[in-house]
């Protein structure tokens, strides 16, 4: 099993993270974020979105989108409960993670601390700075009303997808010392068995 | 069971669609998608995100999240193919559409014809306008290369979930005419027996 990598992804992290708790083995090839320039050559029978990661199973049929890839390790796992309403919660919290948490908090980490042009990008950082403070407030409602995890009690796909870049979002600048419940959340994370770093 | 509709959101349209598909009976509550000055009240305990689609069961409880009340319903249904991989294939292209294709296609679409305010968005509209190409781009490769729908030989969430935005993407300015695979597969969908309109 392949696995289109790349090491300061957070949305790779999640696949890497899950695959870990798993013990699924699996090869990495990595690929540029700053330099795209060989993503159609590398991804474009894979992946036509030409993003990471991209997944090529053992039989060489491909998975993109790192909630599609997470789903399809950890259905049948304690990743995704069993309760009909639970698995739609932790969908909810994966889609959220990508139409409101990662375009802005993982967009302006890039920016601020991989991309090298902060300053030409200030007035997107500024934006999106606002509107990842705003997903990180919707998500310390949630957490503050929980028992602990995003969905039920224990670590599901939503937890690994929400902390893959809410744990990196001080490289972007994003202060979480008002976010007390968030905070206690990604401790609770990090102390799972089994848990590895996004540098692992 | 309760709908926070809008009657022009495709977010909405796609959880509509499916429920007509389906069957199933149930309320809707409209919200304005431009004054959103009543959303903390009507939704603050419904959905951290305050956005519609927010969907309340008959015992209270509640899903957001077009992709994730799509899955609660689509489970066990024909949408949701049987076979593991077919499903993650399912969830790829609805992330796809979450990620790369509404956030062009559905604002530049409400930029343009809905909020009134067109001109005072010019760049964003322009800039977005080109991301919706080349989600139309990546959208368009996948379907010349398939079956006939997004996954498998018959329509899935995956195709409602994309019909929503692409088949009223022109109401935003995008030129369709280049993209056959696109516009066969369109005619499809809405040819399914049990498929409404946006206004229904």
């Amino acid at each position: 099993m392949l696995l289109y990598n790349s090491p300061i992804s957070g949305n790779c992290y999640k696949v890497r993270l899950l695959l870990a708790h798993l013990g699924i083995p699996y090869e990495r090839r990595e690929l540029d974020v700053v330099d795209r320039s060989n993503r159609t050559e590398v991804l474009g029978d894979l992946n036509p979105d030409l993003r990471v990661p991209t997944l090529v199973l053992d039989d060489g049929r491909p998975i993109a989108e790192s909630g599609a890839i997470l789903w399809y390790f950890g259905e049948g796992t304690r990743f995704v409960p069993d309760d009909r309403y639970d698995r739609a919660k932790v969908l909810q919290w994966m889609f959220f993670e990508q139409y409101s948490h990662e375009p802005a908090i993982a967009v302006v980490r890039f920016l601020v601390a991989y991309s090298g042009e902060a300053d030409r990008y200030a007035s997107v950082i500024e934006r999106k700075t606002k509107d990842g403070y705003r997903a990180l407030d919707a998500l310390e409602r949630h957490l503050a009303a929980t028992d602990g995890f995003v969905v039920g009690r224990a670590t599901t796909l939503a937890d690994i997808a929400l902390y893959a870049y809410t744990h990196v979002a001080h490289e972007g600048g994003f202060d979480l010392s008002g976010y007390p419940a968030i905070g206690s959340w990604l401790d609770r994370v990090a102390a799972e068995p089994g848990h590895v770093s996004i540098e692992a």
